[in-house]
């Protein structure tokens, strides 16, 4: 129940915080690698998220100990300069690393995602030092560091994919909501944004975090294009299985697939035959299909 | 380390479903509510992930509890006809129940998020049917429904501001990375998101939601415009209390400001003195600041 | 018919260049004007095109003629400093006229778009220092100038309404790829873009830009919210009809208003009476309609 | 000099509409073209405008010669499912030819942008009916047919390109509002809209709209992969000069290039050496250049 402005005065001191994070975001790098006349192009943006010790600048404006934001960003460039860069899961690492070097870090989150670009086919071989857009996909990173360890999860994210057949959808509830007839044959398309995450980081074990993420690129890639779909979800957990199959140092995998749907124009009243061959492209309202698979304990 | 393909075979028994939802994003309904002659609008988009007995879909394929996520979308505006939708609180909780009565569904979230519509004055009076659109912002709510109870948060998002005068930022880390100066006059802008969550709900005590929100936006803006900041940090937490104030049954506030910032444009090359006039409008990067209030207990 | 490439080698002189712009986008600008403790803040995005005699830097690479893209930032930024932004219009002028001070540019074109800041109320006052963003809704201006003269367009945009009745459209063509019904009371929701266009300037009879300005929004608003509306370009009719006369210096109006459609959404299979009160709100596709009106000769 | 509302009253008939279009945009269109088991996808989007004879709906109301908007909709997916949609030219022009046979429409225009799907690679083998989103480019054609005759354009947009060296930009004009060095060595990063515009429309004499698509873009890729840019004006040249030179029946290419710039960040304060690395990535403000390149008549 409300209460008056004038009941309540003074009671200040009857509140706490009780969690508390800041940072940095969308810090944007791009970094030129080279190598003789060959040059590689990096481009990422990170965000940096810190927990610890910070509730004098909530309480009292005290910002002694605040790293402000804009230091954050410079660090970010400044290790990026010093950094090879050659996987964002180690370059998330260092930072991480780095932030805890203030006593006054009880944790640090560190987001990256990666852009791709590849190089352009000129006369028959690929360019030393010039690029196309890769794709929409991202490859993402958050590595998760405290006092007491690491956390490491990496993935993809805005992969479009599409198939004209092979999914089906029928038997589900039908009741008086239902108006959707089975369907055998229809247009599968998504977005996947899978997120594998790894067991805890031990120092004298690296991994090949570049070749992980392109073998289960393409193992999402192939098992999309050919599992025949009774569901999204079934097909979301063979996804899930075959990346747990692929590395033993992934305890589980995350992966969500919005149903973007097309949906069959009926052309019947225009003297058409229906030949399930045209769809209104939709954004929305979309499925939204999420699951976790793990190895059993 | 990864494993061939051949290795690995024939361990699927070895893996499982350790968490799913699924649901329908953004199913967005316009509704008129008239009295007379006099009309109103509610503009709002819904969100609905079910959580519950659904492994076999993503095992098998069998779909025989799957409620279908097109059927979720009727249901949305089946009960919205027959809501008086006003509150869109009130409206979640009823569509959450609703998925209760599937016995497979262990949990429904429901988000929604409400645009506003204001009345054209029209010969100086509000007119009875011509609306423009609000503002940015959004009021918004989640109910999570299970077996075992029922939360509830609302809240507002895209809540634009900015004050030219009181706020300062000094005193904070200097060290190798700092280049930022303290500055004692500085633009504060963002764009406030503020979230409430209710003490567990009981039936017998209805709640006013629209006047707790009209209240919360109301002191937002007045803290925000009111309090001489010394940090965003600061600012944040003295919202969080007096929302805290407004109403005991309130538990906890969370509250997200990025710090969008206005980047001083140095106009001394240029033979100009510099007033503090002229700034960089910037989207990123940006300061993501956010923090919980409770009360003590 | 194409052609190979050995085939066309040498024809290079055949090719010249018929028309070219450059200039820099999205100049974003925030302004603090300071009348005691009462303050301002001006935010807009300038763009700015030149054209005149800038072939050498197309065929030889010879920059000699170019103002840098990055000093016509500066020269935004520079020039806002000095200017008091009453009116984007007048900064636009001022700005274009800066551009033919270099003798080889023929023309300059200035848009710029502003966003609105209201101020926040405070104990029944409005703050002096501190604000909410206004809406949607952004003030545009185009200014060309070039050395035989200047034209001024000023405009609105993006500014989203919406009524719930008084709304027809029937008697339309009805033919084999019709399927759409007479209705007698549909929703009529639209995003209007305004743009007035000056006579030519005359530097002896200065305009209040910003009375004219808010005079148009406000008839703007108030013929959408009293015109009973046959179709959407009668409405869009009617306005530019009532802007041209509130002002004799308008020798033409361009309204843009794209369909936003509310759908009706069929409730009956759910055993609901359709009331014409649930509708699906959608952003594609969208009718767009134009029409520009001018004064007779 | 602006009029009370009272003096201008009853001069209705002083205006008249000088100008009009209307039509239906994002007309989204997913089509399944089944040879055997091989199955290609088509994704676009139609935008249809009309011109012509449509006083009346404007003047009064009447709308006895509009096409809805919403029959032009079912007409173009009525029309997409009979028509083969090889190439977006070709069905451009059937749209627009048959909206020309409603004889109060003048002219129609007809946009039509396309999405890429590329064939997952499955087992080493292209997949029959399984597709991943080519990137963000897109394929594009304008036609617009009247009474008199046809014009085509076609075009790609959106398609982002980057290059770490092989671009200078040195010896613009230095003035008082120049801060920009000379740089012999900077990144060139654009997204390339091209639309190449064809010679009049002759029945006898079809295109290959597809096979010069191809050519074009890869056309572009080369020139900005080998082409030493002195300017990215000097750039656009070639581009558009190549693309001349490979097809006669392109009357005139016009190219957009924004210059997304990468701004060096200075390391140097941080104790580390700059070595032309480390870069923002920035959205805005960019430069934006303009060129249209034709054959010397």
């Amino acid at each position: 129940m409300s209460k008056t402005k004038q009941d309540i005065e003074g009671k200040q001191a009857d509140f706490e915080l009780s969690a508390n994070s800041y940072g940095k975001s969308q810090v944007r790098i791009s970094k030129i690698i080279r190598d003789g006349a060959r040059h590689e192009i990096k481009e990422m943006a990170v965000s940096v998220k810190l927990r610890g010790d910070f509730k004098d600048t909530y309480s009292t404006g005290s910002n002694a100990k605040v790293v402000a934001t804009d230091s954050i960003k410079n660090t970010v460039y400044a290790i990026a300069a010093e950094h090879p860069l050659g996987e964002i899961e180690s370059f998330a690492l260092t930072l991480a690393k780095h932030f805890l070097s203030y006593e006054q870090v009880e944790a640090a989150e560190i987001d990256i995602t990666q852009d791709f670009w590849k190089r352009i086919s000129h006369n028959g071989r690929e360019h030393e030092h010039s690029f196309v857009k890769g794709g929409d996909e991202k490859r993402l990173t958050r590595v998760v560091h405290d006092r007491k360890g690491t956390t490491i999860e990496s993935g993809i994210t805005d992969l479009y994919v599409l198939k004209t057949t092979a999914s089906e959808f029928f038997g589900f509830v039908r009741d008086k909501y239902t108006t959707l007839q089975d369907v055998n044959d229809r247009i599968f398309a998504t977005a996947i944004e899978a997120r594998w995450f790894f067991d805890e980081v031990k120092e004298e074990q690296p991994r090949d975090y570049n070749n992980i993420f392109d073998s289960n690129k393409k193992t999402l890639l192939e098992v999309f294009a050919s599992h025949h779909s009774l569901s999204v979800q079934q097909t979301l957990y063979v996804m899930g299985e075959e990346l747990l199959k692929l590395d033993d140092t992934i305890a589980e995998v995350k992966i969500t697939m919005p149903n973007r749907h097309r949906i069959p124009f009926n052309v019947e009243p225009f003297g058409l035959k229906n030949q399930n061959e045209i769809f209104v492209t939709t954004d929305e309202p979309y499925g939204l299909i999420e699951g976790v698979v793990r190895r059993k304990v």
